[in-house]
């Protein structure tokens, strides 16, 4: 038990008078004023992102075991709210948080989910969300058509048509990628003579009826690891999820696909696999590249193969015809999923999944006799979860209040500051950008000027001329020195995360000019329209002094690595008048 | 285009502004209070449950296939949004509406609310939540040791433990039953030599390798429709999950059970099935009764299986001593699922699966390079979402504002609601009530008291007396006369579903004291704190006067079946001194 906390004597009075009553608003009221100057407060704060206290320190703080047992006054729980949580809590709003997808938020999206809970509809049944139903299933009409660019008259027919779904609102986008494979899962495996489906009989006997010994899903090495974990679930196995190499853009190789398919599918002479599904990406979590959908499409269809375009991140490109492009041939897919809470800048958390065909997700459509009834029209009776909120409110608005204009300027200050960073990056010398990203994201990492031109240098060292040995040594130098910045790259990473005034995020790819070896990267995701370039300056500068100063434990281990390839190695401050990073 | 809307010049800088900016709260503040003011005149409007729009009508407000291009002041939208949705969405929290467990809420979860969404915490990750994260297991902390009462070392040790989780906060309760049987999948398919596992290798492999024909999960035919789409999900398939009958108390048969078992475990000679779930139900969703939890905990362990409990409905009702009775051997399942927005009388959605051993969840880890690493602390490394909102503080400060003995005052209300409900039908005469809940969910029908005397009086014929023609005879009739009354029922919902004043749910069920008849019943949730005396009394009166109305309809086939084997029925009436309904 806490101390200090003052204790309220309950009464079912009491208690009635916190549910929502017509003739007690005042309260409500006050409160909610004081709750909006305590979020504009916390935006205001000039604190770290994460806040200075420590895991340990929150450890401490969260550890009651046991649940409380007298009341306590909301204006006291709303105080340790602001206190023990919002004070701890991420910025994620920051301008000088650009590492993750979560970013700032337009404030009339708290205005929508204050409207969302106070009527509190659950979107599984008509009896409980009756306009919402047809909110829902317009919002889809509208994502539909923006993906697939159907005829009018099958959005006319199909917008508000209950017998059918051209879509799912899900509570994120892995639960919108587990639906799409499992339809794709269900549509390789329907039912036939002596076979129920895998629906009713299960991957076993779906496996076995056919004549198969495994099914699998074709994505790239850039895939989300939601695709694997709904292989997993669905009972389809992880290992049975092949991933195809990459090429230097991050995008599939389209002939290794072409090579892979003919060594599962029985039909060209390859092992007795079905292949549940090709999944393309648009664009990668990781780079923000975007596959060549229209290549995998083609490939898909040729084979009778389900294709899924995971379109989380960069779906909402879609909306600016500058961006269309890139995605040639989305409008073919089979399935696509979007993130709301991501390009469409809504809260956490709401994602959508799309078929072409309005048939498909009448393949896991089910019923029972106390909702969602067979003839109901029921958004339930086609998703996965089952109480669901009206989280769709909160996209269909901002498509009002944004307008498809308005999310075009919001793109094209994201591209602006992409290649804004890159500048930035450039400008300072001692950094390395890595990716060439279509979506606003840009990996890169720290390297010394000098260490970066030396490497430069070994790597424009020409395989042909000179003795092999030579050019074993340096290429195992180049090896050597990448596995030593990549240590530093974590440790950097740390570094700045304890200094906490900016925030990028870190990961691993083996993608970039070092292939196939692996490099340590820094990530930024830059989609936080209050990030302007005085923001981008201060957290490269930033990087770079911390940077610097962490990299005098690791020069001399940088030394010896050259000294031992050392006397011949031409630097390329002696060529004549470049900079290593522009001859690349 | 829709005419008559004011389009907005749109511009970065507009753009930029909607954003949570330190320097403009006030058309924030200013919004939020208009908000308030609409959410409180909602509530207070007399107008019917479900608005008097038709569906046909809603179709023609939300029939815009495409999405908007230009802007829209933030004004015209929520006035748009006031118009066409508020006025148009369900009232759930009226204490007119007992038909879901969708109810009133209290007005601090708009708060709370407001909160979740002005922080945007994405709980995956600790880089996107840092506090959140710490709130989330402290929550499931609570939870855990409400249902299985570990020691305090245990709670002490794993309460902040990064390494494992105690459970996960879902979307929803179908997707806690989802993981909890994906996690007895995996637990029935552990890797071993030459197998690894049916995560890696998916279910054929699983069950090939280990010679069994299917996987299967028990469950009562008051199973939640859930677990069969969670069998579909998981690749175990919908046909394997085998129901078991229930007992007049709409509780699974233990015997069935046993018997069940028998027949498909090879090691007790049945067929080559894997039992891989027992699911006990604590309340069901139909009829508000719980399984006997302790009697299917023995069965299940005794026979190495793992034992889920779906308390999605009735879970929080532990928080209450004199309910826990109700549950013994809850202590003892392996995994528990339950429901926020039910009894926590939280806002949709949020649900928790809580596993009894703090190493079950890391049976489903997994990990990714640029988030949830695999050293990390991050609870998305445990859950089948990804992104995740930061729900878990609507439980958490709703635990605290209301406390043990808030709720425990609540759900005594909601017991004498629920008795309060079944005396005034009865009262009435024209109602025949058909479960006995433990939990709040009365089930019942609308006859005309002398139709259900001539009913009764029929049923109470001894069965060996008489002639056996006769007999049969009688017991056809019940059965057609239910059947007529099945139809009355559902013509009597539709009623009151367009009269709109009041609202009940229906369902059909085989387990009332016609079985194995099918009767279709209406259906109360008798949760709402609003709904006092008056309201119940207000609800049945109109359901009776539309009965009646109703009825004149259908007297006629009544009569005509009770002339068929009319002139020896015995009438109740002529009993001395009772009503049918005193006597059963």
């Amino acid at each position: 038990m806490q101390r200090g906390i003052k204790r309220v004597k309950s009464s079912f009075e009491y208690l009635r008078k916190l549910f929502i009553m017509p003739d007690s608003p005042d309260k409500f009221i006050e409160f909610g004023r004081e709750l909006l100057e305590m979020i504009h407060d916390f935006f205001q704060e000039k604190t770290g992102i994460h806040s200075s206290i420590t895991l340990p320190e929150l450890s401490n703080i969260f550890n009651q075991t046991s649940l409380p047992d007298s009341p306590q006054l909301i204006k006291d729980v709303l105080s340790e709210i602001k206190t023990k949580i919002i004070d701890h809590s991420v910025k994620v709003g920051s301008p000088y948080y650009i590492g993750h997808m979560t970013s700032a938020i337009p404030y009339f999206m708290i205005l929508l989910e204050m409207i969302i809970a106070a009527l509190n509809q659950n979107q599984v049944k008509i009896e409980t969300a009756k306009a919402s139903s047809f909110v829902e299933r317009e919002l889809l009409a509208w994502m539909h058509r923006l993906v697939f660019n159907r005829r009018d008259a099958f959005y006319e027919r199909h917008i508000q048509n209950p017998r059918i779904a051209l879509g799912n609102i899900t509570s994120d986008g892995s639960v919108g990628n587990l639906t799409a494979l499992f339809v794709a899962r269900e549509k390789a495996f329907p039912p036939d003579e002596g076979f129920m489906g895998v629906r009713a009989s299960g991957m076993h006997e779906a496996l076995r009826h056919h004549g198969y010994t495994r099914g699998v899903v074709l994505v790239s090495t850039r895939g989300h690891y939601s695709i694997r974990k709904a292989a997993n679930i669905l009972g389809i196995g992880e290992e049975n999820v092949v991933t195809i190499a990459v090429d230097s853009g991050n995008r599939m190789d389209t002939k290794k696909l072409k090579k892979k398919i003919k060594t599962l599918d029985p039909r060209l002479g390859g092992e007795n696999a079905k292949i549940i599904a090709i999944v393309g990406i648009a664009g990668t979590t990781e780079t923000g590249n975007i596959d060549r959908l229209d290549v995998l499409e083609e490939i898909a269809h040729e084979a009778g193969i389900h294709f899924h375009v995971d379109a989380c991140w960069g779906g909402p490109a879609l909306l600016v015809d500058e961006y269309r492009g890139f995605f040639k041939g989305i409008e073919k897919a089979d399935s696509v999923t979007i993130d709301a809470h991501k390009l469409f800048y809504c809260p956490m958390s709401m994602g959508m999944v799309l078929f072409r065909s309005e048939k498909d997700l009448n393949t896991i459509r089910h019923s029972s006799q106390y909702i969602i009834r067979r003839n109901s029209v029921d958004t339930g009776r086609f998703t996965l979860e089952g109480s669901r909120p009206f989280a769709c409110l909160k996209p269909w608005a901002s498509l009002k209040i944004i307008g498809r204009e308005g999310y075009g300027l919001l793109f094209k200050q994201a591209r602006r500051n992409t290649d804004l960073l890159k500048k930035v990056l450039e400008g300072f010398g001692n950094f390395e950008c890595l990716n060439n990203p279509e979506l606003f994201i840009l990996t890169y990492r720290f390297i010394p000027e000098d260490v970066k031109e030396r490497l430069y240098g070994w790597k424009r060292e020409p395989a042909g001329s000179g003795d092999k040995k030579r050019r074993k040594a340096v290429e195992k130098t180049i090896v050597k020195v990448n596995r030593l910045i990549n240590a530093f790259t974590v440790k950097l990473h740390k570094a700045l995360r304890r200094d906490d005034s900016t925030f990028v995020s870190r990961t691993t790819l083996e993608s970039t000019r070092y292939r196939p070896q692996q490099i340590v990267v820094l990530r930024a995701v830059l989609i936080n329209p209050l990030t302007t370039k005085k923001f981008l300056e201060q957290i490269v500068a930033t990087q770079n002094r911390i940077a610097l100063q962490l990299w005098q434990d690791f020069r001399p281990a940088y030394e010896r690595m050259v000294e031992e390839v050392g006397g011949v190695i031409p630097s390329t401050r002696e060529l004549p008048g470049a900079k290593a990073a522009h001859l690349l």
